[in-house]
């Protein structure tokens, strides 16, 4: 059995959303338990319509909702010990639920989980890794948005903990790893990927296959496995291709309208196009998954249908069903009993990231 | 009349590929002139096939050529005072032409125009900018690559430059401008983005209209119509955005042949697709502008056909037409103007850049 705790606030839609797709994620993991955290006048009536769902739910009223617009330190303040964010992320922190899934605002579940989770012993800094759908399949790249910046140390952090996840969720024996850079020869500033690149190389883990640099056009080729980058640049190439594939989807509705021929062209070839809508659909892949804490935490999109968030909700059951945290530990401690020197001469920012 | 000089030698292709495309150029633009540098050898016979073109284009032999995997050291070393590519660029200081284009590689071009033309007085970097086609039209994005990382002040650089050139090539008198930045609240860090966005807000300058923050999704929306980032972060949304519009034309020739259905509905709708596929088609928008420096520089992709580099020779033309180094230098006066002591506090990196 595993348990899964469920904020059932979070998102554009709360409850009317987050229930249904419980109820998708029910029937296809038998084996899967709720502990769902809410309103209990709202989320009641729908857990009602399923009367299965409900057999393997337990529902904890919590007064307390984080709003979509909340800072994350208003999220703290108001939130802390009592809103549905934080009883959830509690729940896996007290060992009663195996990992927590939310659609509530990024900023403030990344505060609470930091703060009620901490990071693992070796870890600064937690990342978000996205799962990026490219031509071969599907690639696992960090950090899309926790922290700006990261320092070699960090960057090699990244690398474990998103190799641990492409082990857990693809299968993959030994994923190929890449960190992203710029094709420029020479160009100055960067000095912590080159350094990490070094690094990484002279590990030569059993775990990974260090690939070398790769840059943005790397990511839809699916020339990794493992995308490992800094928060600012990784969040901007999410939301860039997020932009893309808009911008090349209304390209296509407009062409597809424009004549009598497109639009008969368009009937003949629904099929493939419904292919290829499901093909660019985000949902598919939702979840941004948060690596480095003690515990699973799996933020799905705010505007996620229920299909999208089930999707999230199945990503943290194979997570925990794949041992992700063990393998990241292993991996972990490998590293770190071979380059003992490595923890002292890194900076910290724990402190400094705990106060915002 | 306006003069460009060509360097014939750059690109995959040389001058199979610049010479036609300088033909197609003179057709549409009866006031331009050349200044070819290459290897007489090559070009002449290339040129000896439109004697129009010919007659309008002085060739000037070199021995010399830049390769494609020269590091801009190399390039420099070996190529100063005599390559076809360092040729093209002294032209422009010697003011016998008025701008340069290139399809030679970015950092040897890069290297040599800032050793031959020098940045601007009050600019410390100069900057890479590309036409990013977007769902409104098109818009200017800053820096695609030339240096990583950038302060307040050099972003502040890069919006007036931007804005200069989207006034010269789109003819939009007041554009706007965003500084692209990560949407979480709250983040520590990037306190250079945050302290431009101040600046510009206070500057409140006549030429520009200062929209705040923008992220990665933005760019293809065409929110603004100057996007302003430092290079690292640039240039990986420049290759992921071009790496995801390739990875969805895969999906979409795949799903379009994958059943008969599909196939004959592709036949209906061909001429749609073909104007999908123009609309995608990087070539159109082919060229990265060098900005920041006392001289127009045009780098025109690599593998681009004909067709694409007489659009890089075309932007060229036109921002030379429409005076774009004026419109910068009068804006950039006007804000030293204002802010008398910006220039004292900035961080000179001009002496560290040169030795690359």
């Amino acid at each position: 059995m595993i348990k899964i705790s469920i904020d059932a606030m979070g998102g554009d839609h709360g409850p009317n959303v987050v229930i249904p797709a419980l109820q998708i994620v029910a029937t296809r993991r038998p084996d899967i338990r709720f502990a769902i955290y809410g309103r209990e006048e709202v989320v009641r009536p729908e857990l009602a319509k399923f009367p299965g769902l409900a057999e393997k739910s337990e529902l904890i009223h919590c007064d307390v909702a984080v709003r979509m617009d909340d800072k994350p330190s208003q999220a703290l303040r108001h939130g802390r010990w009592k809103s549905s964010m934080w009883k959830a992320i509690e729940a896996v922190k007290a060992g009663s639920a195996d990992a927590c899934v939310s659609a509530g605002n990024t900023g403030a579940l990344m505060a609470m989980s930091k703060f009620c989770l901490r990071t693992m012993a070796t870890i600064d800094r937690p990342a978000i890794a996205a799962i990026w759908p490219n031509m071969r399949g599907e690639s696992v790249v960090l950090d899309v948005g926790a922290t700006i910046g990261a320092d070699a140390h960090q960057l090699i952090d990244f690398a474990i903990l998103g190799t641990g996840m492409a082990r857990a969720v693809f299968g993959i024996e030994r994923p190929t790893v890449g960190l992203l850079n710029v094709g420029v020869e020479e160009v100055k500033g960067q000095e912590e990927v080159k350094e990490a690149g070094r690094m990484l190389r002279e590990a030569n883990m059993a775990s990974m296959s260090y690939h070398g640099f790769v840059e943005g056009d790397d990511i839809g080729k699916g020339t990794v496995d493992v995308v490992v980058t800094e928060g600012f640049a990784g969040n901007i190439a999410l939301k860039t291709a997020e932009g893309t594939a808009r911008q090349i989807g209304g390209y296509l509705r407009a062409a597809m309208s424009r004549t009598l021929m497109a639009r008969i062209g368009y009937l003949f070839a629904k099929g493939a196009f419904d292919l290829l809508r499901e093909k660019m659909d985000v949902s598919r892949s939702n979840g941004g998954v948060f690596l480095g804490l003690n515990g699973v935490v799996v933020k799905s999109h705010g505007g996620a249908d229920s299909a999208g968030f089930a999707a999230a909700v199945e990503l943290a059951y194979d997570m925990v069903r794949n041992r992700l945290l063990d393998r990241i530990e292993a991996d972990l401690d490998l590293f770190h009993a071979r380059n003992p020197q490595s923890p002292a001469i890194r900076r910290s920012d724990v402190a400094a990231d705990e106060e915002g």
